[in-house]
């Protein structure tokens, strides 16, 4: 690993873009130069807060921002000079528009799960599939839906043990912070195809995935439950389900049996555990509800979408930039720099590294 | 069939015994001779409104109903020496201590799914097994979620379509009416427990079913939703699958494209087609997202708990009685009389019978 550090801006600080940023901070191997966006409203004055120089996204954007009191210190163009790579967090469609920009001006790019696979020609899950990233000018970090399936399932694959997989994702229906009206209220809200598109977005990352995903909104804000029925390619036990579980990196068990019962009771647990903004990384999976019978598995999981794709966009940042060649490397580094964990108490409470 | 009127008591005027009284007064064949309860409140006093002979369910409850102003007609004892059967729509755990009592007044009785099959010795969905019911002395209908899986995973079964069913069942937290903390907000709860008890349930009814059902509550009040995914026997298409559900009755279609995207609009067009309490007695089922893949079938439905059992009980009613000893034209007698539909609008709109 070279002495010099790898040079990172944010572009787009909202939901994931903040905690990117935060995550870039704590990893030795990188600096942060910069976060860029065009908002001026709270969102932005907490980065000017927390001292990261901010630019704007686009020249439009300054006179608003200087207004509101942001101390800009340029725009993107200005600060994609002085920068190896780019984490695009901006809105769905922005996002798109931004690669060839960054390729003009010679920038890897890390682009998010709202972008087709076609945009970057690659799709990141660091367990999966850092090696293909490796060098590479830019990829896509997988939505956190299809980040989740890619962890669990792929782990079943690793371990020999997955024929085929029917998943439910009750999904949160918008974020806890927003008040826009994206929201729904007291009912479930199907979506109108099936299967939903987070099977064959699994398979940009693993191609031969047998995932089959149905999806529906319901009325919560707090995070999304994975519901699976998956079918074996022999009769096992629930140790050995348990076990390729376990030598993966980024799955942590939660236990009913503890007293954490749904969603809302695992979010007060990570608030707890003093994790920033309360994230959760980590895929929590219910061990105690996890059933085998026969050759066919059961069990249902946690995914805290504002920030399980963060520590995946830190491995994509050392793999496009090449300053770590083992994947497995940079996913301990990340984790132990981030204080992921295999289970969040108890004893068997591991670092992953 | 007799000239004779079957004489019905209704046990129990809550959710589903109030709508179980209605449904008895809509048919021609049987009379209802009273509905017998121990509150006193308002939901009492609406039966007295509609002119409804109330009994108390017990003597302890007489003092509290007179005066509270119910013009008490006698008790329970009372009313079983005039009535062939009784619905028993009773609280969990009261309703079985009740059998003996109706058996020893020679009253035939029929349980709802709350209780044990145990109970009863036989679990009812009138379109599976009508037959095995006619005579006997009691009956468990079994609860909204396992006569919906019963109709449905029987209708592929009957076409010869069904391999094995795994469904996730993502239920209401508590009825719209309720107001006593039994909701949850904000969260999603898994059950403890995968196998959820729907499976085992299903399989009293029809015991050669390949079912297996996961369980989740919703912070929603807007009745449950099931989704499938389905193996069948062959491979097989779209419409060969909707055959098959069309064939059977109390499953009508619901379109997305339509406008019927969740829940809660399938509900504001039960309150829009006049029906009773906006009840949906069907297993309304999303047509246009139900998807066939190969051997694999996914679907979604929307199970109405409050009145989904309530025709059953009404065939159930007729059976064990023995006034009607085909199953079908029980169902049509029923169906027609209460309003069922197989669509709900449109050119394909049919009355059961």
């Amino acid at each position: 690993m070279s002495n010099q550090k790898v040079r990172v801006i944010v572009n787009g600080y909202g939901v994931i873009g903040k905690r990117i940023a935060d995550a870039v901070v704590a990893q030795d191997d990188m600096e942060l130069v910069g976060i860029a966006d065009v908002v001026s409203d709270w969102r932005i004055k907490i980065a000017v807060e927390k001292g990261y120089p901010v630019f704007a996204s686009n020249p439009e954007a300054v006179d608003n921002m200087r207004t509101a009191g942001i101390p800009l210190v340029g725009t993107l163009d200005d600060l994609l000079k002085q920068v190896d790579i780019v984490a695009d967090a901006t809105p769905k469609k922005v996002a798109s528009a931004n690669l060839e920009k960054y390729r003009a001006a010679g920038v890897k790019s890390i682009f998010q799960g709202g972008e087709k696979h076609s945009l970057t020609g690659h799709s990141f899950v660091a367990q999966a599939n850092y090696n293909s990233a490796i060098g590479r000018d830019t990829t896509r970090v997988v939505s956190c839906n299809t980040t989740s399936i890619v962890r669990t399932l792929g782990a079943l694959k690793q371990a020999g043990l997955l024929k085929k997989a029917r998943g439910v994702l009750i999904r949160r229906a918008t974020d806890p912070w927003e008040s826009d009206h994206s929201g729904v209220m007291n009912t479930i809200v199907p979506e109108t195809t099936i299967p939903s598109h987070q099977g064959p977005d699994a398979q940009t990352v693993v191609p031969d995935l047998d995932v089959v995903t149905i999806a529906v909104v319901a009325a919560h804000t707090t995070s999304h439950l994975h519901t699976w029925s998956v079918e074996l390619t022999h009769l096992a036990t629930k140790d050995e389900v348990l076990a390729a579980f376990r030598v993966v990196p980024r799955i942590a068990f939660l236990q009913a049996a503890d007293g954490v019962v749904a969603l809302n009771s695992t979010l007060e647990m990570m608030a707890d555990l003093g994790r920033p903004r309360g994230d959760m990384w980590e895929v929590g999976l219910w061990e105690d509800s996890l059933t085998v019978k026969g050759n066919e598995l059961f069990y249902n999981y946690q995914v805290y979408n504002q920030a399980i794709v963060v520590p995946e966009t830190i491995d994509a940042i050392r793999a496009l930039t090449g300053i770590e060649q083992d994947g497995m490397r940079s996913i301990a580094k990340t984790d132990q720099a981030m204080g992921l964990v295999r289970d969040f108490v108890g004893r068997h409470r591991v670092i992953t590294n």
